[in-house]
Order: structure tokens, then C-alpha cells, then sequence
């Protein structure tokens, strides 16, 4: 049995992984899950993933493994992708989980409330989430000062993560005029042998009052 | 040279660190580093870690790592605490970004505005933050059904991440009555060998109107 991934074409957490899966040139099946359409929110999906997100890897042995970021390692490990080194490796993981943890309220929650209409561009929160996106922009770019990459000076599986929703940043409004060391990471890592980008604009069906998801 | 953790006793992130230096009997030099002094505010800090949070690791060539989550992984390599086996291991990190994406924000977020100050236990975004907290705990009750710990059946990092802010939600007016496989699995962690708990209060300085750090 080949890996089967569950996947939405319009999500970046799922984009992270299809890209990861193209570089590598790991052959998989897709199976496409329409989280707008309530395909998330039955019994069989929960005993994929209870927490009822994608993308979910689905394993050789029918085990089944959530979170964009474990996909990830679990694909690169013994790859370049995710080197050897204890070191280095924590340093990957270190920016898997603070992409997780502080760039995706901001930018990837900011992103999809704008344009699927849950949130007016003039709302006060809109400007509050593009001033903490800013702030972590700041953090990015600092770290890049000097580096071509996140971690072990070499593209990893950090990047991919890092790219998933930064280079649709501008489509929340979220500028990198003042972040020139991500803006040129960004042109760093769509070249890269490989490199792949298959990620779908939101569809109608996202829109609140036609969802039926757990983003509603 | 000596490990050391640059720590602040109040954090949570900080304790599950000092949790696993403790139980896997690793010696190492505490830092302390007051964070509502602005002791992460400045530029010897942003050298060390550019997101200016704790816990930081200088390991010992000088190097610095951020992010409780990559610091447990590295330090649990080659124990009992991370396991060889490559599907097991995906699984333990699939529950540490679990619980930075999706735990921190409505337990700890909730937990430290409330108890400093920031937010009146009244506030309609109170009420919110909790019921996003209850589901949570649902997703992560429904996972322990039928399993004592959160990834490759037995004690490991992924349990010490989760329990770091779940052990003290309750502070936040978190309830686990509807939740007891979560409530008997944070009795099972404090039953574990080595177990410690030397997490503090928040001291007066970390009221708003004191406080000089980032979570102003």
C-alpha cells in the first residue's frame, strides 16, 4: 500500500506537504477532503484525526498522522531535508513549531477570514492581526540576517513550513516592504529543485453561511 | 561547559523543560530571566532568541535553543521519553504542535491574562476562550480513550508538553468533569518517576501597568 494523503487543494497546511512529497519524489495517492463541506466533520474523519484538521498522512500501515509539521519530519527524516545533526535537527523543529505557534494566528488566520468574507478589510482586528503579523515578520527577518535558510544552513523542511502561508502573506495585506531578508528567502525557495506550487484559491463554498466546517 | 536554561520560574514552557531535565537526570545551569522586567527585552536576549521567549537552551558549544518543544525533543533523543521508532516518533511531535497551535492559545492564554490582571473573569471573550479550551480537552479526551499516554504507548516528551498548561487550566476556570480520561491521564503524569513540580505563581510584576515585556 502506497501513502495516502488527505488533503485540501486550498489549504497551505496541506500545500506544505504536497510540496515536501514533489521534492522528495515520493509517490502518494490523493485523497481530497472538502472541509468546507462538512467532509471533515463525520465520525470516519475523526478516527483519522480528531481534531478534525488536514492534512492527515495516512501511513503504509493504515496508521493514520496529523499536523503538517509531524508529516513533514516523518517524510524528511534520512532526506537533506532534515539533516543528521542533533543540533541542526532541533533547530528545524524549532521553526516548525514556532511557524505553528506564532505565524499562523496572524497570517494564515487573517488570510482566510478575509477572503472567504468573515472579516471586513476595515475592522480594528484586521489591523491588530497585521501589526502581530508584522512583529513576527520582524522576528523572521532578523534571523535570516546572514542566512540564506532557517536552520543548518541549508533548505530544509523548516522552510517549506515557514513558505506555506508567508508567500501568500500580501494577500491578507501583510507587507514585506520592511522584511527585504524574507522577501528574498521567499524568491530562495521557489527555486529550489522541485519546487512546486499547487495551492487553489479559497472556494465559494468557504464563505460563512454556506460552510459547514470547523472554522465556522 | 554545562548546559544552561535560560528560565523563568512562572512560565509553564520553562517548567516542562525543567520537568524533563529532572526526570531524565541531566545536569544543567538555571538562568533566570525575569520577563516582566523587560529581561527579554533586550539586545543580549534577542541574540539569544529573536522571538524574546522562554525557555531559551545554550547548549554546549555556545549555541542557543528556543521553543519548549524542540528543546524536549533534543533533550529526549536516545531516551525512553522519544523512541526510536520513526511512526512513533511523528507521533510524539504531532502532539507538541498540537499543543502550541491549538492548547496554548485558550488554556495558557487565558490562564495569564486572567490571573494578572488582563482579563475580568466577566468578559464575553472570557466565556469564549473556554468553550475553545472545552474543545480541545474534547479532541484530546477522545485520544486517550483506550490509552494511557498521548503518542507510542507509553510516557513520553509529548505527555510533558501537554501537561505543562493542562495540569493548572483549572486556574482559569478550565473544568475536566466532562473530560475524564484527560483528568485520570494528569494523574498518571504526576505518578511518573522523577516527577517534580516547581511551577510558581506570577509575581506582582507581571500585572499590566508593571510589566515591561512582550505580552504587553
Amino acid at each position: 500500500m502506497t501513502l495516502r494523503l488527505h488533503d485540501y487543494a486550498a489549504s497551505a497546511n496541506c500545500y506544505k506537504v504536497r510540496l515536501a512529497l514533489a521534492q522528495l519524489g515520493i509517490p502518494y495517492e490523493r485523497v481530497p477532503v472538502d472541509i468546507f463541506a462538512g467532509e471533515t466533520l463525520t465520525d470516519d474523519f475523526a478516527r483519522r484525526n480528531p481534531a478534525r484538521t488536514t492534512p492527515v498522512l495516512e501511513l503504509e500501515d493504515g496508521s493514520h498522522l496529523p499536523e503538517s509539521g509531524a508529516i513533514l519530519l516523518y517524510l524528511a527524516d534520512g532526506t537533506p531535508l532534515f539533516p543528521d545533526d542533533r543540533a541542526e535537527r532541533a533547530q528545524v523543529v524549532r521553526w516548525l513549531l514556532f511557524e505553528q505557534a506564532d505565524v499562523i494566528a496572524p497570517v494564515a488566520g487573517l488570510r482566510f477570514r478575509l477572503l472567504t468574507g468573515r472579516f471586513a478589510p476595515d475592522e480594528p482586528r484586521v489591523a491588530r492581526a497585521r501589526a502581530a503579523a508584522d512583529a513576527v515578520l520582524s522576528v523572521l527577518d532578523a534571523h535570516l540576517t546572514g542566512r540564506e535558510f532557517f536552520a543548518a544552513e541549508r533548505y530544509t523542511v523548516a522552510d517549506i513550513a515557514l513558505y506555506g502561508y508567508l508567500h501568500v502573506a500580501h494577500e491578507a495585506g501583510i507587507g514585506l516592504d520592511g522584511h527585504p531578508q524574507v522577501a528574498r528567502w521567499l524568491e530562495r525557495v521557489a527555486g529550489q529543485p522541485g519546487y512546486i506550487n499547487d495551492l487553489e484559491p479559497y472556494p465559494e463554498n468557504a464563505r460563512p453561511g454556506v460552510s459547514r466546517s470547523i472554522y465556522d
